[in-house]
């Protein structure tokens, strides 16, 4: 074991689209395990729109990174000392490890992870934060009945297509919506959407509604919210009187000049949606599924099974070596990769 | 029985705040009642914020008026034919009659108001659709607390200081928000809140804010949403975690270009109020109580021997005359009432 590791600090802070100068790339010294402690080596880290928020320092459910400390991730890896009797070395873990070559954490913030039934990787995408975000936030804020209509933006990512799929299962239309006709063929075949719009192939908020009023002929019952922006104003007219609204994102808008009270958008005012919230009775929530987890063991149980056996897919888009990570992350906000977006650490 | 009445018309429809010309006072052919249907002679009509919406020919919850006919209303008064056996002339009866001295309706639209207990005139406020919509709103979706902190603005109008009052029996600190420092007296003195802010005061909404953020020092759990715009803007940032936002009303918008998606407001923005429902996992629920009506019982049964025994309070502000209708409307859309506003038509 050497006596240094390597990890990605928050350098400064971005304004606007983070920029590599954002990023730091460096060495640091290996941590020795204290009481109950373990130290992973991470194979694998996970890359989520969430951290572009953690990288302001506005007021947000979570404290942001402070500069130069090591950028948030969940991330999976190897156990490689232990000093709890809950793991011991050759074990898989997942933990919040951080954009980092190792992580060492008290074993109680530590998951087990089972290699031998599904890749480990699952840990971080469909059968972790992500797909348990979307599970969640569906059946329990969505309120989904059968013969509904939802739509999902970013349909192809990790959320997304666990909503389109869980959607399709409960007998609901479901229409997504993706960057790019890649991205829309891939959440047809491999996911199951009954229909997918390309976002970028409609110039306006109207172009895209059009397209989608098409596609829900009955109008949208939930839409579940991941991106804000474009796909918000375009489908909020289209909700349906009851219709359900779960938040768990506003990607679009991560980068919206840290999204205080002056930040705009040029679609949707706070005065139309505040109405449409009012004249169709809708439901809207905002979650985090951090303050979730007592469900975390239902979801495993039920939809673990589902992804050993293929019956829900799930799709990976691997970046290769944590200094490349950051590229990765900008690459991500913008929409370039194809699925769930992990780092191959090692 | 003469056989002519009165109604106001909708003559035309107002672009921003409604004028004397939108209104069109005449007299039309007495209705003859027939099958199962009553005729009432109005005593008292209720004017509602929710009646600028129907001169819109927007999309809403409800159809707009024709230009021509009636405008909407509530109102009460006397049985002076029936058709039906359950009226009989000399009964007080509550129905939409609109904007008119006479009203015929089939008798299972009415409902019979018993004038020995309560003033009639409390069909159209505290015992009516307003104090029905705050007493719905904040116990079935504002999920009250006792030690928790309410905010709800116009605190004097049937809406508002039903909220105040329910919350204050329920154990929660309640802080109004009203127009001018009379309408702020009778919310603490009569209505019982905790404190209340004029908002004439405050120049801004971060004025505003920083006002009720001293009046809110454990922050805000509920903030019942009946006026949209600056006070909006000004709880919204001191919202705990899972707050809930109730909304039946966005009355300052009300008179902004149709509020369809061109509306803007200076103080908030589409993106900053999205992403305080995220960040703080609210839950904001639109609701208009005609939906609810199955709780009406519920609501009486609860509500109706406290307003009789003057545990509940309220307050009548009552304009005589249909001809003044309008001007009462136009008074009311700018907070010129104080209280329950009422038209008093014979």
């Amino acid at each position: 074991m050497t006596d240094q590791m390597y990890h990605v600090a928050l350098a400064s802070r971005p304004s606007g689209a983070p920029t590599a100068e954002n990023f730091r790339y460096e060495a640091r010294p290996m941590p020795v395990p204290g009481e109950n402690e373990v130290l992973v080596r991470v194979h694998y880290m996970s890359l989520d729109p969430y951290m572009r928020g953690r990288m302001d320092d506005a007021k947000s459910y979570a404290k942001p990174v402070e500069i130069g400390a090591t950028m948030e991730a969940g991330a999976v890896g190897e156990v490689i000392a232990s000093n709890s009797p809950a793991f011991k070395p050759g074990d898989f873990a997942f933990g919040m490890f951080g954009w980092a070559t190792h992580g060492c954490l008290k074993a109680n913030l530590l998951r087990k992870v089972d290699p031998t039934q599904v890749p480990i990787t699952t840990s971080l995408g469909v059968l972790g934060m992500p797909g348990f975000t979307g599970w969640f936030g569906l059946t329990e804020l969505g309120k989904p009945k059968a013969g509904e209509t939802l739509v999902v933006a970013a349909a192809t990512g990790p959320v997304g297509s666990m909503v389109g799929q869980v959607a399709k299962s409960l007998g609901l239309r479901a229409v997504g919506v993706a960057g790019g006709a890649d991205k829309c063929r891939l959440a047809v075949e491999t996911f199951g959407f009954d229909a997918c719009l390309d976002h970028r192939a409609y110039a306006t908020a109207a172009d895209l509604r059009q397209a989608l009023a098409a596609e829900c002929p009955d109008g949208v019952d939930i839409y579940f919210e991941n991106v804000g922006g474009k796909v918000l104003s375009a489908v909020v007219p289209l909700m349906n009187n009851f219709g359900r609204i779960p938040i768990c994102g506003m990607i679009s808008w991560y980068n919206a000049g840290g999204l205080g009270a002056g930040a705009s958008d040029p679609d949707i005012t706070a005065p139309a949606l505040w109405r449409n919230i009012l004249v169709k009775f809708l439901s809207v929530n905002g979650f985090i599924i951090s303050n979730h987890f007592d469900r975390f063991p239902a979801f495993m149980a039920q939809v673990a099974p589902k992804v050993a056996s293929g019956e829900i897919a799930y799709v990976e888009d691997v970046a290769e070596g944590l200094e490349n990570a950051p590229a990765a992350f900008m690459a991500l906000l913008k929409g370039g990769n194809m699925g769930k977006q992990i780092v191959k650490v090692i």
